[in-house]
């Protein structure tokens, strides 16, 4: 399950982990889709994305992406950068399954790599019981600019 | 169908219309999320996107995103924006039913708005009987600091 497993490119896995930002796409209750914006990180192996402390119109456990993964576990992950220059424009997309971390370890892992990351979470916003959530990626593909150096 | 009827606010209603990009998550075969970057347009009551002549790696009836719509209608299409200050964060969620437009006036409506909001278009990039898929949008949801003026 690692990435040579996946068979993906250095420069994939260098775009995995340096985006900032990917959109999470996961299946409701009548399995129709809903989408949401994410913070992640991406260890080589596995995608972690907490639910931290944005706003939210609802409790955490009633959060859809929440809900619906434990009703669905299929998850598609979406990570591309838009350029008015369309020569430039690529993305990478995930498939796989989705389930909530409960090993305080892996929990650990996460939440380090997460504040790490993101200066945001240093603050507060990320609590050590924050829910978190493993992507486990079945198949990564990329389109686009993302092979060529020095794009 | 138009926005009043979907009471989304003018704030909303801007936003839709002037990002650059979106997300397109679809069903696959399996009924599992698949999701690609569009670029589109919103009229107002129904979104439209084009499957141009960026390159794609198999011929456009063969697309995933044309084919899961054959098979199962339903999308979901966000909007957001992401920036290292969280508390300037937004999106749009919306969700609904995706299909091909056969019609001539449709089609010709839907390619001269996208060509006049995406100036690459108008270079041959987007030939006249390239598919158009219309998306009708059944909800329209939204989240975080966008109906806040100057931000």
């Amino acid at each position: 399950m690692d990435r040579n497993s996946l068979l993906i490119s250095d420069q994939v896995h260098a775009k995995a982990k340096a985006a900032r930002v990917a959109r999470l796409a996961t299946l409701d209750a009548n399995r129709a889709p809903h989408m949401v914006p994410i913070c992640f990180i991406y260890d080589g192996s596995f995608f972690y994305t907490a639910i931290d402390r944005k706003p939210k119109s609802v409790a955490p456990t009633q959060l859809a992406r929440l809900k619906n993964i434990s009703t669905a576990p299929q998850v598609a992950l979406l990570i591309d950068e838009y350029d008015e220059d369309w020569s430039r424009l690529w993305y990478v997309l995930v498939r796989g399954e989705a389930a909530l971390v409960s090993a305080a370890a892996e929990r650990g892992r996460a939440l380090t790599q997460l504040r790490a990351k993101y200066p945001q979470y240093r603050s507060g916003m990320l609590p050590d019981n924050a829910p978190i959530v493993r992507i486990t990626p079945e198949r990564i593909t990329s389109w686009g600019k993302i092979d060529r150096k020095n794009t």
